[in-house]
């Protein structure tokens, strides 16, 4: 039997251990990987694209584990009531090649992209920070702000999204959290004053959610809307003036905001920062970005932790994924044997 | 909700209809796809290779569904208990991203790959063909027997296999099946006389199951246990002396046969075959291989007939495998409404 934790069951976890301290241990799970890169097989996504999206398979595994995540982004589907991004994945023992785990992802996704932001923001933020903008409102935006509140303490948001009623939406869960909040009314209004800027738009097109003379010395960049070939949120002029760090390069180049640029532009992978083989921030007057596109080992950092921490829990239950014959070699006996249809 | 049809689930179905007439109905679906061969996605599977096997993941994609297939090949799982081959699936819509269907395809895949063979071997072997050899009784060969019997009306069979209870355990579900089968002493006794030889074992190794000698004019080997890098079957004379039949060259060049011949080693595409731009067989002593290493069309030909038949039935259940906020903005309302536990 394969352990399968559902949407009934992963937002039950989420809220009995609370977000926000979820995220926190996540970023430990996603350190740990982060710092033995080197032991991961790696492979930059596999789109399948279409006009309105993209679905995407999302592999990679070490000696042990092997993680995939299904993945789509299709910006268009909130406007037919559907949630752009929806997401499962299945952690499996290599040595066997069986799957151990299935879960929902979608509400994984959120969790493990705001600890992925978390992590990087306290190697590439300045200490100091205070102020974090949040340019789109979406299905992200909340774990962003707990993300960066568990990383950096930062409490007081400001916030754009073109859908009023998305903003309308996050003053309302935000309150609830305790956060304060101002709506800005533009994108630049809300990156003013900020130390960090999380942007997490959703339009399939190469935008400029942020021009370049918005930017101060000092911010950080957290760009996780661009992430598609064609969909990018940051002018060029951004990445020109900033120090960027990247997850993998080989896919943040096809899909991230330094598609825009050309192949040779310098980016620092944000694994050597972890490990502390390269410095994160060098100063206070520097602009870092971190051009977040989602790797797959993000995901099996997520699937990791949530198998560890689910596993023989009223949060997993059990479904029958995987043929078992008496006789290994006897597969054709799993139909011949199949018990009638009256006792299922 | 997405629909799941889990192992019990999918055996009883394939109790219920019958396993050959089930290869019979699924031929026709794959015809129908290889037909559109150009119409879809195409990209070699995605291995995830450790010492004792290989986990690979298996996309494709039309205009309105996606398909992949995640399976694992262990050659040493018998001996611990376990199957070889485990498999399952999804379906999902491109136009939405969603995904409609998770299925077990252990037993599907073996369903799928015996009607590859069929499909294929109504093209390529001899339509006056009587004898069907089976090199390898594992979890494949009952299928595989049912495959031919149903494309060629092969009733006759001449086993081998290594391990005498693997021909212990077909001898039995064989006689249930009303087949004729002669135990041989070897593979080369095996194949003798035979007209249609299937090569389906497993062992993750460049083996020579059949040598060059054993082959007789106008032969069709269907080909189906090399199918990974430094994993095959057959005898590189073999392959010179017949013409090669792929599913998707640049798949097969990695994982089947003709990986141990030159990259330019002619070979035909199945498809073409299929849809009537090419000849199957075009002679009595013609000798033919099918050397088939199981393509991601054939496992989407195989969710989409599951999907016809069996959405709406006893055969489906429903899974809560994505989150559906009331506004699609909201995905953090899902935790923060979740239910409480009580009502688990």
């Amino acid at each position: 039997m394969v352990q399968f934790v559902d949407v009934a069951a992963m937002s039950r976890w989420m809220a009995d251990e609370g977000i926000e301290t979820l995220i926190g241990d996540l970023v430990a799970y996603l350190e740990s990987d982060y710092r033995r890169w080197e032991q991961f097989d790696k492979v930059a996504r596999i789109p399948a694209h279409s006009e309105d999206g993209v679905i995407e398979l999302m592999p990679t595994a070490d000696a042990e584990l092997y993680g995939f995540k299904y993945v789509n982004g299709h910006p268009i589907n909130p406007s037919r009531g559907l949630q752009t991004v929806t997401a499962f994945g299945v952690l499996s023992d290599m040595a066997t090649g069986y799957p151990l785990m299935l879960a929902e992802m979608s509400l994984l996704t959120a969790l493990r992209t705001a600890a992925t932001s978390a992590m990087a923001a306290r190697h590439l933020a300045r200490p100091d920070s205070r102020v974090h903008a949040l340019i789109g409102t979406g299905s992200q935006s909340e774990f962003q702000a707990l993300g960066m509140r568990g990383a950096l303490g930062l409490n007081e948001l400001r916030i754009w999204d073109v859908d009023p009623a998305a903003m309308d939406k996050f003053e309302r869960n935000a309150a609830a959290l305790g956060f304060t909040v101002h709506r800005a009314t533009s994108a630049a209004d809300a990156v003013a004053g900020a130390d960090v800027v999380t942007t997490c738009t959703a339009d399939k097109v190469n935008a400029t959610v942020l021009h370049g003379d918005v930017i101060e010395p000092g911010m950080h960049l957290n760009a996780i809307g661009g992430d598609s070939p064609g969909k990018t949120e940051l002018d060029a002029a951004i990445l020109l003036r900033a120090d960027t760090f990247v997850e993998f390069h080989p896919q943040t180049f096809i899909e991230g905001e330094i598609q825009n640029l050309p192949e040779d532009h310098p980016t620092i992978d944000l694994w050597r920062v972890v490990d502390g083989q390269l410095p994160g921030r060098t100063s206070a007057d520097q602009v870092t970005v971190f051009d977040s596109v989602g790797f797959a080992i993000n995901d099996f950092s997520a699937l990791r932790f949530v198998r560890d921490r689910v596993s023989g829990t009223a949060y997993a239950a059990e479904i029958d994924l995987i043929a078992e014959p008496a006789d290994p070699k006897d597969l054709f006996s799993v139909v011949s044997l199949a018990p009638a249809a009256t006792s299922r």
